[in-house]
C-alpha cells in the first residue's frame, strides 16, 4: 500500500466519528494484515477499539501479531479471555499464539487457555513449557509430516487434512513410524515426480542431509544454521530425534533484527528500544542509566585531576579532552570488534585470549606510534613546548595501547561468563577509559615533572 | 558438522601434505557446500586451491559463494576465465554469478562472461546492467512461471523444465501472455486442488495481493517489504508490470546483517569491517581514520582551554572529563535513535524535523535538570565549592540540551542529503560535542568569575 499520509488518517478519523461502518469495513477488507497493523499504529486506543469489531475475523489474529507491543498490549487489554481465545489464538500460527500468550500476566494467561478447544490447548501449553531463549520457544507446531511407507495418494489425502492449519508450505517432513524425523521432500519432488499414485513416499525421498536443531538449543544456534544453510523452515527434533516442531526464517529475522539493535542500544548508551514517539518518561528513562555512569566517571575524573595537584601544572589541563577521547575512540573500537566476532560466530570456538591480546597489542602500538608522533609534531608546531608535547605523546601510546586492551579483554571475559558482551561497549568502556586515560596522563606527567 | 576444531585442520593438512586425494575426496564428499567453505576460510591458500579440485564440479561454485571475499578473492585469482565461467558461473543461481563477477575486475569480467553460453552470458549481462543497491541487483532470473490458460498437465510439464535450473521452488509465478504478473500459485495449491489434470492453471489461480518490487526500486524497500509480508521469495518487476526476477529472502538476510554491522562499526568508529585474522595493517587501517579525527578534535580542545586562560582558574581542569563524556554521551544517544528509527523505516515519510527536536529538547531538559542536580548535589558536598558547582552544574545542562539536538538534527540531515545517518554516529558527534562542550562550559566560566 502506498504511505500512510496524515490526510489518510485524517480521512479514516471521520469515518470513525461518523460511524461509516460499511465504508470502514469495504477500506480494511483490501488491506493485508501488515497494512492493517501498521495503520493501527498510527491512530487512537479508542479508534483502535473501534476498528477491531470491523475487521475479518480471520484476520484479527494476524493483525494483532504485527501490531506494535504497547498498541498490542492495550488492545489486548480490552479484549475478553474468549475474544483473546477464540478469535485470535485460534487463528494464528502456534508460535505466534505463545508470544501473545507471552505477553498476558500468568493469571490472564491461564484463563485465555482454559477457552481454548483441546487440541490448540494442548499444543499451547507444550510449546509455553520451553524456556526463552532455546529453539523450543521459537518453534510452531504446524508442519505437514508424512511417513515413508504412504502412498503418494495417501500423502496427498493426509496432507490436505494437514494443510487446512498450516499456512505456508515449506516443506514435507519424512517420519518413520516412531515419529522420528528421516528428511524432507520437497513439494517439487513430490509434484514433479511421482510417476504413479502408487508409488510410496520412500520411493521419492532420498537421504538428505536436512539440517535439524535439538528443542534445548540456543536461539543464536538457530540463527547461525538457518543463516549458513540460507534455510526457510529448520525443523526441531528431541533427544531421540522425534520431530516436534519448525522454525521460520521471518521468526529468525525478527529475532537478528532485536540482536542486532540491542547491541547497537548498548553501543550508544541506549539501555531500552526508543522510538521516537515514546513518551517523554520512556525516553528519559531509557538514556539516564547511562548518564549517570557517565555524570560518575566525571566525579573520579575530577578526583583524578584533583590529586594531581593541577594547580601547579594548569598547561597540563589542555590535553586532558585529548586523552580522554582516544581512551574512549580506541576501547570502543576493540570491545566492538570482539562483540561483532562473537555475535556472528566468526570468532572460533577455540579461540584463545592469549593471541588475540598479543595481535590488539601490535595494531594498539602500531596506531598509538602514529598518533603519537602526530600529535608531538602538533604541538611542537603550535608552541606547547617541548616538555608537555613530549608527556602528552607518551601518554597518548600509553592511552591507546591500555584501552585496547582492556577493549579486549573486557568484553571476552564477559562472554566466557555467559553475560551479554556489547555491555562492555558503549558507555561503560569509554567511561572507564577516561578515568583510567587521566590516571596515566598525569602520572606521566608527574614523572616528567620530577 | 561439528566445530572445526585445530585438530580436524591438523589432521586435514597431513592429509593434504601426503597426497591422500581419495581420503580427502571422501571427506568432502558428505559435507554441505557451506561447511566446505568453512573449514577453506581457515586454510592456506594453497591448500585450498589443492582442495578444490578435489571437490565435485557441482559443488564448487555453492562452495565458492559461501567464502569469505579475501579467501574468494585468491581463489578466483588462480582459477582461469574458462573454470570461473564453467564451473562457477553455470552451476550457481544467476544473482551469484553476477555478484562474482562483480568482484572480478572490468576486464576480467569480460573475458569470463564470453566463456559463458549464450543463456547465461544474457541473463547475467540483464543482471548486471542494474545498478547497485537497486532490487535489479538482487535479484536472479530462476523462477517458474506459468501461463494462465495451460492446463494443469501442461503447466507441470512445463515446470519440470524448468525446475532443473531452479534450486528451491519458492512460488510458481502466474503470467499473461504478455509476460506481465498476475500473482502466484502455491505449490501446495496446485498438488492438493488440482481435481483433474485437464484444469486449467485459472481454475486454481485466485487474484491475490502479491507484493512486487520495481527493478529500480532501492533494496533498503525490498528489506522492508519482505520483512513486513513474512515473504521468502519477492517477485521483481519493471514499470510495465512484466516479470523480470525474484528476490529470496537469504539474500535479504545477507543485506540486513550488513547494514546492521555497518551502522554498528560507524557507531563504535571503524571504517571497514575488521576481523579477527585480518593483518596488521588491515586492522590499523580501519581505525586510524577515525583516531585521527579523535586527535585534532583533542588539538581543537586544547585552543579552547588555552584561550580561556586556564591558569586563572585551574579549578575549571577538574570537570573538563565530565563535561565533555557527558556531551559525547547524550549526542550518541540522540543519534542513535534517529539512525535506528530511519533503518527500521520506523520514523514516517512525513515526520517533520520540528516536532522531533521540540521533543528531543524536552527530554534533554529533563535529563540534564536530573543530572545536574545530581552533580550540584555531590559536588558540594565533595567540597568543591559554589561557584564551581554552580558553573559545573549550568553547563551540563547546556551541553547536554546541545548535544541532543546536535545529534537528532545531524543525522536527519545527512539522510535528507541522502548520505547514510550512521555517519552522523560515533567518534564524528563526540568530537564535535566535546568541542562545543568545552566552549559552553568555559563560557559560563568566564560569566560566573566576572
Amino acid at each position: 500500500m502506498e504511505d500512510i499520509t496524515r490526510d489518510y488518517l485524517q480521512a479514516l478519523g471521520e469515518d470513525i466519528a461518523e460511524r461509516r461502518d460499511d465504508d470502514l469495513r469495504a477500506r480494511f477488507e483490501e488491506l493485508h494484515p501488515a497494512d492493517i497493523a501498521e495503520v493501527f499504529d498510527r491512530l487512537e486506543d479508542e479508534q483502535v477499539h473501534y476498528l477491531w469489531k470491523l475487521i475479518d475475523v480471520e484476520d484479527r489474529g494476524d493483525v494483532l501479531i504485527e501490531l506494535e507491543e504497547d498498541v498490542r498490549e492495550t488492545l489486548l487489554a480490552s479484549l475478553t479471555n474468549e475474544e483473546i481465545a477464540e478469535e485470535v489464538l485460534e487463528n494464528i500460527d502456534s508460535d505466534d499464539a505463545a508470544d501473545v500468550v507471552g505477553e498476558l500476566s500468568e493469571e490472564r494467561a491461564e484463563k485465555v487457555i482454559a477457552q481454548l478447544d483441546t487440541e490448540n490447548r494442548e499444543d499451547l501449553l507444550t510449546l509455553l513449557r520451553h524456556p526463552e531463549g532455546t529453539a523450543g520457544a521459537l518453534m510452531g507446531t504446524e508442519l505437514i509430516r508424512v511417513e515413508l511407507d504412504w502412498t503418494v495418494t495417501q500423502a496427498v489425502r493426509e496432507m490436505r487434512r494437514q494443510a487446512e492449519e498450516v499456512g505456508t508450505v515449506h516443506s514435507v517432513y519424512v517420519v518413520n513410524s516412531a515419529g522420528q524425523l528421516l528428511g524432507r521432500l520437497s513439494l517439487k519432488r513430490l509434484l514433479l515426480e511421482a510417476s504413479s499414485t502408487r508409488s510410496t513416499i520412500g520411493d521419492l525421498f532420498r537421504e538428505d542431509d536436512t539440517q535439524t536443531v535439538k528443542v534445548d538449543d540456543p536461539d543464536e544456534l538457530v540463527v547461525q544454521v538457518m543463516k549458513k544453510y540460507d534455510l526457510v523452515a529448520l525443523p526441531v527434533v528431541d533427544d531421540h530425534n522425534r520431530l516436534l516442531g519448525r522454525i521460520t526464517i521471518d521468526d529468525v529475522v525478527d529475532l537478528m533484527e532485536e540482536e542486532a539493535e540491542k547491541d547497537y542500544q548498548l553501543a550508544s548508551g541506549l539501555s531500552d528500544e526508543v522510538e521516537s514517539d515514546d513518551s517523554l518518561w520512556e525516553m528519559t528513562r531509557a538514556r539516564l542509566p547511562w548518564l549517570l555512569i557517565g555524570l560518575f566517571g566525571g566525579l573520579a575524573g575530577a578526583y583524578v585531576i584533583g590529586a594531581f595537584d593541577i594547580e601547579r601544572f594548569p598547561s597540563m589541563a589542555l590535553f586532558i579532552p585529548l586523552i580522554a577521547a582516544m581512551g574512549g575512540n580506541v576501547g570502543v573500537q576493540s570491545a566492538a570488534i570482539v562483540v561483532q566476532g562473537l555475535a556472528g560466530g566468526r570468532t572460533p570456538a577455540d579461540a584463545r585470549l592469549a593471541p588475540r591480546l598479543l595481535k590488539e597489542l601490535s595494531v594498539a602500538l602500531l596506531n598509538g606510534a602514529i598518533c603519537a608522533m602526530v600529535i608531538l609534531g602538533a604541538s611542537l608546531v603550535l608552541g606547547y613546548g617541548w616538555n608537555l608535547s613530549v608527556t602528552v605523546s607518551l601518554a597518548l601510546i600509553a592511552v591507546i595501547v591500555f584501552a585496547a586492551l582492556f577493549g579486549t579483554f573486557v568484553p571476552l571475559t564477559l562472554d566466557r561468563f555467559k553475560i551479554d558482551p556489547a555491555l562492555a561497549t558503549g558507555p561503560f568502556i569509554t567511561t572507564a577509559n577516561d578515568i583510567i586515560g587521566l590516571i596515566i596522563y598525569f602520572g606521566i606527567g608527574v614523572l616528567m615533572a620530577a
